[in-house]
């Protein structure tokens, strides 16, 4: 059997502070329709994708903080890429900061969308494992504030029935945690979506800059095999107002083996035609679950958030 | 600051069902004194490592299958193992098929201990994840009869203070479940023990053979940098009464480096100058749990076993 999902990974090259929505959205477009001349089903863009990396700034106003943020999806800017989707026939996962009135209030989230291919927005996924620090740091390179400007996602890791298979998202700092794709894994999922903004280099621990890209890979791989799913990972990537940031943008197989990736860090696509069915004899071998989980032993990893000493 | 660790990870070769345990130990032994000879503070040893890996083979009679147990530890026949740990000054870890009588009953156990320098066993790990079947499955080139031979583990995932860091232990196919690394990342482990008997063909799923190496590495060193801890990865390698065995005997480091590998399928170290302080920049930034964890976004992790629909 197979089931072919065909996906490109549309991995973007910097977007400036100076850059318009309209601009950031042609290129999205152009991406999407390359994806759509090489038959794919499904075009993955990164986190964040409709404006530069805006948390590696402080800034004091909120007026300021949310002119990068989308109150309405589609809105007026982003209606092109649900019709240029609905016209070529082909889904796509968006990143997007999130500006919602829930509840009499204000929340902003760091959201994901999964489209279909008649543009209709079949699944959201607010981002659970926010990095960085909430806090002005004057002292780091630059800032990273996504503590700060967002709150934690409660949407929890579902997933969806779509594209003919079980489809799941998550974004960036996500796919570092086992936990992620374990929880997706125990509903089945067969295809991880994801967009990240990485940059090489990491204030606190620099001494970790020459790995990120062994890091990102290594994750990715680990997340695919130990959950039997595909994983697309996909970067906004080199030198974003003066700050580089890693590339890495690939589609890895249930085998943990990376079959498709890019070799830039601009605008570029990797494409893969991924047989969901490969998921099948790890999901019913190695990992299958019932089997060989021992839940049991894990008690820890839901009791516990940190590190405290064995004997409490 | 540095706290150095100096491990040697003791690869063996084939352990035939001819050769006796005294033939089994003197090979430990040899490792042990190169070990102690490049000023290693512990020799890390395979899995079920005095014997051939029985599990292979279907046994009906509990007397025969009884003959690779051990009874005590030490025992007659293991004894110099302790002996010549204690005057080397050596501590080590050694997998072992044990035999226990407790509660009014015999239990059985895949199990790995932790020894110190003075010859003491320090700490005792029972295998939780017992891969292959209970049931004699004779369509298969061989068996793979832990989950028939075996209980599963009641000791949990214990973290140790031994040779002046935390220490932990697990046991062969424990160490592709995330699941493993985590609830000892939890205790703050800082350096992880695991010994293996991993065919290169797995029956029901030989289109995986071809990757059993990059498996091996990969669940390896995605376990050590999202815990931020070593890894010594030690295994009975080569071709064992028929069955080739894959070798891949690796020190990782908590950057999910690997930095030391056998390059044989026979007895050979690999060793390395572990620093556990290696673990605290890791610990500290990308995998401060306290900071990042989400537990209350992993509730399935310990509330299901398998995978059931999204919706229940």
């Amino acid at each position: 059997m197979s089931r072919i999902v065909t996906v490109a990974a549309a991995q973007l090259g910097p977007i400036e502070l100076a850059h318009s929505r309209a601009e950031v959205v042609d290129r999205l477009l152009a991406l999407m329709r390359q994806a759509a001349g090489m038959s794919c089903d499904i075009v993955v863009f990164p986190e964040l994708a409709l404006t530069t990396f805006f948390p590696r700034w402080f800034m004091a106003e909120q007026a300021e903080i949310d002119r990068f943020f989308e109150r309405e999806m589609p809105g007026p800017e982003t209606q092109p890429l649900f019709d240029e989707a609905a016209r070529l026939g082909i889904g796509f996962y968006l990143g997007y900061a999130e500006l919602a009135e829930e509840g009499g209030r204000t929340r902003r989230f760091n959201t994901s969308i999964l489209v279909d291919k008649q543009g209709r927005i079949v699944g959201k996924y607010r981002k659970i494992h926010l990095p960085g620090h909430a806090e002005h740091e004057p002292w780091r390179a630059f800032q990273h504030l996504e503590k700060r400007y967002f709150e934690t996602g409660d949407l929890g890791f579902p997933v969806w029935d779509a594209f003919g298979g079980v489809m799941g998202m998550c974004i960036c700092n996500d796919r570092r945690w086992p936990e992620t794709y374990r929880v997706m894994g125990l509903q089945g999922v067969e295809m991880i979506m994801l967009g990240y903004n990485t940059p090489v280099h990491n204030p606190p621990a620099p001494e970790h800059d020459a790995l990120s890209l062994h890091h990102n890979t290594l994750v990715m791989q680990a997340g695919a095999y130990q959950n039997a799913t595909w994983v697309v990972g996909v970067a906004k990537a080199g030198n974003e107002a003066g700050v580089p940031m890693i590339g890495g943008t690939q589609i890895i197989a249930p085998s943990g083996e990376t079959v498709a990736m890019c070799a830039t860090t601009n605008d570029e696509l990797a494409v893969a035609r991924c047989d969901l069915d490969l998921c099948t004899s790890y999901k019913e071998s190695v990992f299958n679950f019932d089997r060989h989980r021992q839940p049991a032993a894990y008690g820890l990893i839901t009791a516990r958030k940190g590190v405290r000493e064995a004997a409490e």
